[in-house]
């Protein structure tokens, strides 16, 4: 990466004018960057990548500049959202341009069932405005309060509201997506039903996102509860059986195993007794009775409950969201920085199975954390479980155990989208490719099928974004 | 029948001063009936059912009056919303009195999330007021233009809705319920969480519901869709699918095997070709183009879609949740009187291999109908198959076979809660019976398990609406 092609800059400085610029080093290496750091491996592979330049467009018009003074100058270009991508997915490999969306915020319009914005609205925001029509985001992902809408399409997969509505892979998700090419003259698509997939977690790769039509989902005053265990088998049949409550509208429910609330959920403490295992869950608060019979039916003991706890205890809490997906780990690295992390799916119908051969055989150096959800229409779960990282090797060990008895690992120390398991690249996508990046300049690097004409895309593992062929 | 006691109808009717009685007898002989008519068998058993009175109350006191006057008095009482059950549920074995709930329509309250209204409001009229806040029930029978919120509850068991809510079975599809018992000095009962399963289908034989809490989802605009097939396995493995849709909001999936939607959906048969196996389906108008994109994936031919057809094509046509449900039946029932049919569920995971195999061996004299629903977190299906009637025997003989090759059959044509199959009495049941009707004066002859206290309560059936201990 240190023998980068030099770009014409100063061209590009010229063609841009009016478009506010930052070449500032220290400032550009910042956003050159995201969560990376998360996985050790990604952190030495990555450590030095930095743009040359950081783009702010204002608007659409803008985009349409910088892609096509890029795409004449043939400088790269990497767009970014808000940088809370684990994986180095916004982090620009070949240098040239960083696109930070963040200028493009605004919430565009909210009908009933769903909202338009444009990609850099962060999610949070989007809520804030569609709450007055008691509507909100079906998905978000627990970095709610700071990650942008297009980042989240491009770069995520689902997360809190997946156990309801499963996750962005599905048809219906995203209902629309506005996105320039970067061609000479780049063009404005509207893509949607199918089409959307083609863009959908692609790393910004095959166009750049400027305007989202999301789905909205009722917004329900939604009640937080962790139910403790002393078994952890009992706690994830009861999550399992939770999400199969087919009339509890529940937006959240999270196995975490003992010790780890104990060691890193640190100002919910007080409610954590030692030994529990945890199961963490957000459900309509209208049904908590209902949903406090299912407990009680289950075996589950109510730690915490936010509708019982007075607010002067709950004071100074993060949301319960902020316990769960990939906060987990963020909670658990803070106090342990030797911390890190696999992503993982127990297919229906042994999910409950295959986690506790898993636990009995690696719990200790892998502790367990669930995150159940709706997958092809069943309720199963993602694991997102801490590693006590050692060494490299290791690591690649732990991952072929889990592979060998039935997981599926999406590998979160791959900056590449097939790597990483979630985005299967086949002949559709990249002959949208060659249409919407011919000169393959969008966030270079990514996107192995494009890099390596080669490459086996007929591979038999399972993608969480499938092909469109 | 014709032995029943004779009751003091004298001393009632002083009591009852102020509260609308009717004692015309061809007017109470109407207000003793239901749908009972849809099985040869209840129409032979129950033909000469009636009451001797007819009491209309307008309002809870009114309900007070009438239990407090007729539990002195020994007289039967059975409840009545709209009368458009199947099985016979709100006919007076006993004679006594009819108590029409249909003057108590009231909308109490609309919040988000939910709605309070009276016990005889109609579901159409709860949605008419509740639509005004962007809200629709989350369940509705197929009657949903003449049924009562309170007769659905203590009658019925889901419906258009189930795809997505399941049924009224599951915790938190009825948020609660206010019951006034049958005793000398009737109770008003809160029934909140696992409590309103002791109301819930229980044909009112344990408590009059004066008022009800609804939960409420978001009333989207639905589109209406037929979707044909040549080959009807691949019309139910479709539907299977669009059912597993997580991301697809949806309100009905439905099977109809040829040729019973061209034979006997009149009004919509232009769209039918001759031939096709048809699925009718209700979905987010919003997701169009993700519904589009998902049946054409799976082979799926648009027949009708609400949102295509020009307005002077659909004038005149039902909704098409009444094309579903036991709306099918009854469409068959007007044009081919010797027509009947069955109940049944086939069990997640093998639904689809049971629909393939009951086809081929009784298809011609027993078409397929599916409905498909979630039922415990999983997508599955019901039946509704219309038999081409000839003799109670092999009627019996055809659910026999059901039953064989492993679907679980509900018997539409059985007037009591246990031989239906969809209600368990059990021990905590009959308690609540015992406190809440001590004399056994509420829809008497509907509950084997108080009837006869030799009923095997234990029996291992599968229940649709489970036992409470
Ligand atoms: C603590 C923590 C918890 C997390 N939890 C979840 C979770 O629950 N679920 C989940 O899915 N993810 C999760 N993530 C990952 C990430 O936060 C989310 O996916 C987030 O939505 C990314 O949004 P962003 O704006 O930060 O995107 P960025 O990180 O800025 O970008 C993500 C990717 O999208 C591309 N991109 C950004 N904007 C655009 C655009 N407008 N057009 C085209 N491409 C674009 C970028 O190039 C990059 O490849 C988590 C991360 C952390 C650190
Ligand atoms: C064409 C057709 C289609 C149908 N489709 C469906 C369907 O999709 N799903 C479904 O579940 N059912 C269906 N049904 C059955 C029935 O229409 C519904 O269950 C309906 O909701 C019953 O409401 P109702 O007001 O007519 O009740 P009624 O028939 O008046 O009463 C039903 C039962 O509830 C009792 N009851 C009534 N009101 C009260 C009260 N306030 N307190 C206590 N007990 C009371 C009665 O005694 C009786 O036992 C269908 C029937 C027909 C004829």
């Amino acid at each position: 990466m240190s023998d980068r092609p030099r770009y014409d800059l100063a061209a590009l400085r010229t063609r841009l004018d009016g478009i506010r610029l930052e070449d500032n080093p220290a400032l550009v290496r910042q956003k050159s960057r995201d969560f990376y750091w998360y996985s050790p491996i990604l952190k030495r592979q990555l450590d030095a990548v930095a743009a040359d330049l950081v783009a702010y467009p204002a608007s659409q018009d803008d985009v349409v500049r910088v892609l096509e003074a890029c795409a004449e100058l043939a400088i790269p270009v990497t767009p970014r959202g808000a940088g809370t991508g684990n994986y180095g997915q916004a982090m620009p490999l070949a240098g040239g341009v960083v696109l930070d969306l963040s200028g493009m915020d605004r919430v565009l319009d909210i009908a009933p069932g769903r909202v338009v914005a444009q990609a850099g609205a962060l999610l949070a925001d989007i809520d804030a405005a569609t709450r007055a029509t008691g509507q909100e985001l079906r998905l978000s992902p627990s970095t709610y309060r700071t990650a942008s809408i297009g980042g989240f399409i491009a770069g995520g997969s689902g997360g809190v509201g997946s156990i309801m509505w499963g996750g962005l892979r599905d048809l219906g998700n995203i209902l629309g997506l506005t996105v320039v090419t970067m061609e000479r003259q780049p063009r404005v698509l509207r893509l949607t039903g199918e089409e959307v997939g083609k863009v959908a977690h692609a790393y910004g790769t095959n166009g750049i996102i400027t305007e989202v039509t999301m789905p909205l989902a009722p917004a329900y005053g939604w009640l937080e509860a962790i139910i403790g265990f002393d078994d952890f088998g009992r706690a994830c049949s009861y999550a399992n059986a939770l999400g199969e409550q087919d009339a509890l509208a529940k937006k959240l429910v999270s196995v975490v195993a003992a010790p780890v609330p104990q060691l890193y959920f640190l100002r919910h403490r007080p409610f954590l007794p030692d030994g529990k295992h945890v199961v963490l869950a957000m459900v309509d608060v209208l049904a908590a009775d209902a949903f406090a019979a299912f407990t009680t039916r289950h075996g589950g003991e109510f730690l915490f409950r936010s509708d019982l706890v007075p607010a002067e205890r709950r004071a100074g809490l993060p949301p319960i969201y902020e316990l769960a997906w990939n906060h987990t780990t963020l909670r658990a690295l803070r106090v342990d920085p030797a911390i890190t992390y696999l992503q993982t799916l127990y297919p229906f119908p042994h999910q409950l199975d295959l986690v506790a051969r898993l636990h009995a055989r690696l719990g200790a150096e892998v502790p367990a954390h669930l995150e159940f959800v709706r997958f092809d229409g069943k309720v199963t779960c993602f694991g997102l479980p801490l590693v006590q990282f050692t060494t490299e090797e290791r690591l690649e060990e732990i991952i072929a155990i889990h592979e060998e008895m039935g997981a599926v690992v999406f590998n979160p120390h791959r900056y590449t989208l097939e790597e990483g398991g979630m985005k299967q690249t086949d002949a559709v996508q990249l002959a949208f490719k060659r249409e919407a990046d011919p000169a393959g300049l969008l966030n270079p690097g990514k996107m192995i099928g494009w890099e390596n004409p080669d490459f086996d895309l007929a591979s038999g593992r399972l993608y969480l974004f499938q092909g469109l062929a």
